[in-house]
């Protein structure tokens, strides 16, 4: 295991993934932080925006150029989606790799990217190289990715819930079904009236009802699982906590002999973070509060043959982040849990 | 429409939907309080328990004895289960009508009921006679009752949900899918550590995935509406606010041609308390906090062939108290709106 | 006791006293609402913005202009500081009633308002003749004024907290402590980082304690109560809530001897909306939610010479909306708790 | 500085502060937990209780037997007032460091302790030789004592706040005020009525004002301080948060010259875990939420001769298991910031 030192850039460190990667890559004991990027904020000392930073970085943000980041090893992108594609083709030309949390590189067909996401891709024809960072999917390819797409926070609870079922080709997959529920972290930092405190606590809400941008990167995730189309129903509600993201998926499982809770175990055994809890206990978004972990129960409801999977993560850890992180260490022959080894916090 | 004055008795005082009840009806044009009971509170006055009431209400808890309550017209239980099926028979037989907002007379099977609540019912005859009220259901059987058996609160949002879709024969019945969050108030007042504000505030988790009580009680009202058995699966959350229900449903509905959002609105348009929202729009726990509203609305994601239902009450009004004084006012020939006028609490 | 009916207009209704203003106004009983005005939502149905009002107020928000206002009896501006003191003489001309919801006509001196509000006021010679609208102590002069100047939420709860101390003469005016505490509706509905839930919910911190703009109004009450100039010390606090402020006050009382709480009782014994909670008890906001409650406790900490008053309000209501539909009430002839009879929600 | 290996039990695993500690433990360097007692529990993998700590602790609780903890390095007692007091000398004959994260050791008078907790204390003859664990005052003593006294959380930081201005004997010692307020995980985990989240969320109150515990704690420290006895007015605040204490404290400093944050960032330059922000800038809670920082400001309000210093801690970290963990790496020569490295989760 490698335990080399590298050079880390984040471009747009100031939105909540940013300030989350800068919590865990300040304490990475391989890791040194070369720069953090924002447009707006250039100039400003990061700990003075972050005062959870203090004492820990005495960088100030920086302008996004090429030129500087190509001075990493790894460049993160916590950026809006759309700002990636501008820049990563430089980057990778000069050797740099990258990172993105944002949702550039998730999808495989540019048509469908530019639907849901309303604008041309920039540089569609990288979309074949980049590896879609699921550790528990793809690590062999991430481990030699020039180019990572950080999944979503939904996708990655609701994958790595529905996954065992549909590889085991127990489910039947023309109606999946993903109830979701987000702490309002997911939101981002930018100021809008619908994630003010006193709008969005003491209240739950499904929003994206019709069709959310996470629908179709969890369902190519989950075709290529099935080896074909998947039909899934995908509801998306903001809760009333900061983090924290539970999907409560349904499907049918004819077969009622299976033993899923052993299934499960087996699917994850070797998973540094996913645990499969005891049969009969359920999760709770708390015990994964700041860490990267995602915990897992399957529970069959009265022995019928309706299968409900109960996944957790925290949004900004699991899914952001922590998994962004945890993907760097792939990339990097460091121990997989480097850096991430925090406890949740809890209470 | 009736203008007369009745006389109002509360057995079990001191629990969320006794204080809720209580907030209600001191406010009710029509309602004079003459007792409000609890056994472990007898002598202390209930607005030095409950400081809100402060200003409001005189009386001191007294010991629930039935020569005492026999003098009202009619006597609301907001006690725990188990308790109301012991002093019902006496008080029918007095002549006096019965509010129980607990579970003991709510499904009609007796063995059910036993197998479920775990006790066996002490007056199993009465599950014929008693009326369960709800009243888009059960009006006119609701008016001439002499026992009401007021619905729990999952059940109510879950059954104004489906209602429309059942009743319209349009829903596959075999596999419908309730996932439902509820606020914490609906775990009751009494001292737990896993309801307490470091455990239950900042995380969201499933429970009773296994079965929970009400899942007989909503299977025993579908049934009802489908002219038949129906599969049901259904699963609780707690959710870190103090009120509020919000249930998401699902339901195949392989007829894409109906036209739902109409369906919806005729079903309810003569309906006090039932607001089917506008196209387009999601509804919130929020905009029901401390109303007797139930708000709902209807899509169908994508247009395919899973139908979702959005319906939200809060727990201790439409989900409890304010409920028992809707069928209250039916019973007695009063506006049906009489005492429960107040708007949402918002923010 | 007037029981006739009134026309009243709500200027600036889409922020968070608006919609409690109208919340209240919808269930009075002596109302007629005959305009909502807002610039940015003109043409918009009120209850589409606000839909705990649906079913509660069929108007549109309309642009606010003086010919259409001068219709109603009595205009509320519920606007940001600034705003109405460009109406407001209009309206008087054309014999209009006024209650100022902003702190426009707050301070009698003109100077002092400029250096905190830093504008320029546009109608100083109204600073004499606007009646400042705290009921307890203004009562008689509410009754007859064209216009007046609803207090502000801390002024409110700290001066109502104060003033029994300072009226008997037993409190050292020259070291005042006001601690106070507010929920986050305090700042308003306006989109702003710091009032995000992420930002603002499980944390706790002080703001302006260099000088909040409510010092000065707190000031020259307390100093006309004292009869000369008080130093007083305000440290207002962001509170993970969304309603509610505490008062926590603290004065020297060198005097040992005087019956604290008898005072307090006396001083507010024939108050509708302030209630001396019984020896030992102390207040929470809680017991206020909703309501246009104040509750008050006075401690003298381990019988020493520091005396310390525990205040209580809603923020929406007593702090803002509810008192100025008190002081309607006071003005018009109405009973003084017509339509705000609501009890506290709670929990 | 020491790289050894020690071997660590803690006595009361299941409280929060019990918790917070075995998560700060897992991942300190140098430590190994050889037990975690707790009677009720025993037999119990700690890791059922607290899912959090999950791949990270693979003890069950265990009975608390003296003959087993003498085993250990340093026994933690995380457990209610009184316990400890009953094992300690017995521990201490045994060569075992004892470090007590309840009461039973902070007051150096017996009778003032039995005043106050309602208890003959076991072993007075010890309350001389017990160190105050506030490594800031007593680091030298820390560094050699066998029995540590770690110390309250209110008291922590009070004292650190008020200490530079007594300090420098700037301040009046005469009226000192302490508005504090705490996030509900103060109260501890036991099931009560009073700290469920419908009790204790969305509300703000005072308690015991008439006195609290901590009053003669944070008094004994100020004494010592001032050379001299202190007049306090300590009142602290239930806030609905889970972690969390904000103390703002009010002192008369007449000296108007006196350079306030010179003195301040003077007073804590070498502090590893006291942080003085910037002037103009106050703290807020959650910047130290899940970390052992305390963060202070001083203000000046108007120029005027009453200073506020506001200071914030977790008070399950330093105010709890993280300053016992300090204290712990003090007494046994690590590195002082020895597994205390987390960044404050944020948000």
């Amino acid at each position: 295991m490698s335990s080399k030192q590298i050079k880390v850039a984040v471009v747009g460190g100031t939105g909540y993934t940013g300030v989350e990667l800068l919590r865990l890559l300040v304490n990475h004991p391989h890791v040194e932080i070369v720069a953090v990027t924002s447009r707006s904020e250039a100039g400003q000392p990061v700990a003075e925006m972050y005062p959870n930073l203090r004492g820990h970085i005495d960088l100030a943000f920086s302008e996004p150029r090429v030129e500087m980041l190509a001075a990493a090893d790894v460049v993160f992108f916590a950026t809006p989606n759309g700002t990636a594609m501008k820049m990563v083709p430089a980057l990778l030309d000069a050797g740099v790799r990258v990172i993105d949390l944002a949702a550039d590189f998730r999808l495989r067909d540019a048509e469908l990217w530019q639907q849901w996401y309303g604008m041309v891709h920039a540089c569609p024809e990288l979309l074949d190289e980049a590896v879609y960072g699921l550790p528990e999917v793809n690590r062999e390819a991430i481990r030699v990715a020039r180019l990572v797409a950080n999944p979503g926070c939904y996708p990655t609870a609701v994958q790595l819930g529905f996954l065992p079922l549909i590889g085991a080709g127990l489910a039947a997959t023309d109606h999946l079904i993903a109830d979701v529920k987000s702490g309002v972290s997911g939101a981002g930092r930018q100021a809008s009236v619908g994630t003010l405190l006193c709008e969005a606590s003491e209240s739950m809400r499904a929003y994206a009802a019709e069709g959310h941008r996470h629908l179709p990167e969890v369902r190519q995730g989950l075709a290529i699982a099935a080896n074909g189309e998947v039909g899934l129903t995908f509801v998306p509600h903001l809760t009333p906590m900061i983090r924290g993201i539970h999907a409560t998926l349904y499907a049918h499982v004819s077969d009622r002999t299976a033993d899923l809770q052993d299934m499960f175990e087996q699917r994850y055994k070797d998973e540094p973070f996913v645990d499969v809890l005891s049969a009969g206990a359920l999760p709770e978004t708390r015990s994964v509060k700041g860490s990267n972990m995602c915990r897992i129960a399957v529970v069959r409801p009265q022995g019928q043959d309706v299968v409900v999977v109960l996944s957790v993560i925290d949004n900004l850890v699991k899914g952001a982040a922590g998994q962004a992180l945890q993907n760097m260490n792939i990339m990097f022959g460091f121990d997989e849990r480097a850096g991430l080894n925090a406890v949740a916090l809890m209470p």
